[in-house]
């Protein structure tokens, strides 16, 4: 079975660490035999849109749709405003292609030190999937000024956040979903009810009316996002899969990779759930300028990414299950191909072959070779 | 000179560490004997809400224009909604009486030791202030939800955040002019100017504009909010005065105390800068239900919120500056009594005398009078 992957690297480290992926991808590949993985690259990148006047062409983003998956680097660039590169970009392929449903799981891995003197003693305290909602919410992207120049003395904008029954159901539904596979099978829900009044009262209503399909298969609770910022710190071993809003969901995944001890190693999954459409597989991490090019990008977060990509991959043949997720570990030995690259990437790290960021010395390549030599021994 | 201070203890623990603050202040009153502080209490709570169906009666919250300042506890109580208890007390107030800046100090106190273990080590590596938009943004209350029947298939509900050049102005200029009075004159601007692509975008625009203002005063940078979380907790150092949103510094505040050691112990000071209206004081804790009225709040944050206080009511001579800011340290010995009322703080917490989030065995009773014996020591 050969899987068609399109790479887009984008921008900065983003292009280092997608080459690194591929080439740890495709010993992967070659390892284990069963599974063929083939290789598009687009250049939709912020250098460009400068050239051009756009990232993706027209019809791009259509185009995406006969990939398996889509293999993204990172995006943004000082000579282009953030919004522009995003709203051109990201943005549309996670809503274009049905990609609601963001998954990023947060774990200490071996040889990665938490800035948390609990989870430094004990690195098993802090385990975690952020199911994030991806398609809506605070990204929705409504909203404006007037006037429209920013100088008048009398200006207004707004940001206008939306939430649908459709958009907040099926992300409880999914959460639940990721929640019953996990061992601890607990769920918290994260909200803002008690200041925004509208949106957030009917994200709090529906998770509950969700929460009482699994009643007794799944154990749930209610955080405020502010409050859950103290729980993340001071009670990690409290909590194990999480589900917030886009915004609320963007800002806790980047706490949650801190407190790991690199935000250069979490994984970004967007998916769609439904399998209609490709699903899209990125490290968290952004495109880094300060040191794009220079060979040092840490390759983990690009590699945990890639082992989620073959993860999902492997349910391409399941079969749709009444809550409309795709279910089945189908394909070839993909499951186990994808644990055999998690387990290369602790054994490397664990050695101390790392990158500054984690306290080693070593070059994207030389991680990204140690990765490759590991995969076939284990 | 006497100060007229209302009290509103509200809920749970509110009740507690009110009493303890006014305790505390009263003893820091008479010690130095050149201000007076007068109480009057008000009943605005939510078991009131439950028997006469209303928080501040008719015209309440305008009656507090009589006073010099108001002494918060805290609201929220299992059997009402949150919205409900927020939006009929807390938010009226702040934005009623023009308290559009919130400020919000955090550092590692002696006897508190820090979740990081880098500031475990050298608790002098965190030492922020955050200054939080605290009238309009994302607490803006607009929005709704139709049909507004949560169960229809097709409901759909809104948030719309709305910020205002006025709003916006006022709190940068309040943000540098607290950074100026900052040992390091640093200011680090927080946005989501990337996905937020309205609101966020003027919020950065006129930023950069007062800027201008204060260029070669004050140093200045930009973070994005998720980007923020990892900044500190990875490089607490590097980070001084902070300014942001509604919704993001009420998030990166509870994480600030958190980071700290402790919520029981940050305080929040949301302050009317042109003293048209009495400013309000209160610990950021909410009202711990699960511990109220057992004698065992941590009563710090109270306190270190009356220090803010006396502190805030010692510039009531002053003159309005040309930024609309009023400063000053006119008022008897008041500067001289927050510094007393701190060091007494810093004095008990270090001899162990805490309660139990702290790590200590005392109630709450026994931590104040430990405080109010050490004031006159000092
Ligand atoms: C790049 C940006 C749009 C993005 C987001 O906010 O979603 C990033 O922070 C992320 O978390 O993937
Ligand atoms: C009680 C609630 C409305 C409040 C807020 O979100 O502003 C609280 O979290 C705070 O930070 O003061």
């Amino acid at each position: 079975r050969t899987f068609n992957v399109v790479c887009i690297p984008g921008d900065g480290i983003g292009v280092d660490i997608t080459d690194a992926a591929t080439q740890v991808l495709t010993t992967l590949a070659t390892t284990f035999g069963k599974f063929n993985l083939k290789f598009d690259t687009l250049d939709w990148s912020s250098k460009n849109y400068k050239q051009r006047g756009y990232y993706a062409p027209e019809g791009g983003v259509e185009g995406l749709k006969k990939y398996d998956a889509i293999y993204f680097g990172a995006v943004g660039w000082p000579d282009v405003p953030d919004h522009i590169s995003l709203w051109q970009m990201i943005l549309p392929i996670r809503t274009t292609l049905n990609q609601y449903a963001n998954v990023r799981p947060t774990r200490i891995i071996p040889g990665t030190v938490s800035p948390l003197s609990a989870c430094a003693a004990d690195p098993a305290l802090l385990d975690w999937v952020i199911v994030r909602e991806n398609s809506e919410g605070e990204y929705s992207g409504h909203g404006g000024t007037t006037p429209s120049t920013a100088h008048a003395a009398h200006t207004v904008a707004t940001e206008v956040s939306i939430f649908t029954r459709v958009g907040i159901e099926r992300i409880m539904r999914f959460a639940f979903e990721t929640a019953l596979h996990r061992p601890r099978k607990l769920l918290t829900m994260v909200t803002k009810s008690n200041a925004q009044r509208h949106g957030m009262v009917l994200w709090d209503a529906i998770f509950y009316e969700v929460a009482r399909e699994y009643e007794g298969r799944v154990t749930y609770d209610k955080m405020l996002v502010d409050a859950m910022t103290v729980r993340m710190v001071n009670r990690p071993q409290s909590l194990d899969t999480i589900v917030a809003t886009n915004l609320h969901a963007d800002i806790l995944s980047d706490l949650a990779a801190a407190l790991s001890g690199s935000i250069g190693i979490a994984p970004s999954s967007n998916l769609d759930p439904t399998r209609a459409f490709p699903s899209m597989f990125e490290p968290i991490h952004g495109s880094a300028p300060d040191i794009a090019g220079q060979g040092i990008a840490n390759p983990i977060g690009a590699f945990w990414s890639a082992a989620e990509m073959v993860r999902w991959l492997a349910g391409a043949d399941g079969e749709s299950n009444k809550e409309g997720l795709v279910e089945g570990t189908g394909v070839g030995d993909m499951v186990e191909a994808a644990d055999c690259l998690m387990q290369a990437i602790a054994n490397v790290t664990e050695k101390g072959v790392k990158t500054k960021d984690l306290g080693g010395k070593s070059s994207t390549k030389e991680v990204t070779d140690a990765v490759c030599e590991e995969i076939p021994k284990l």
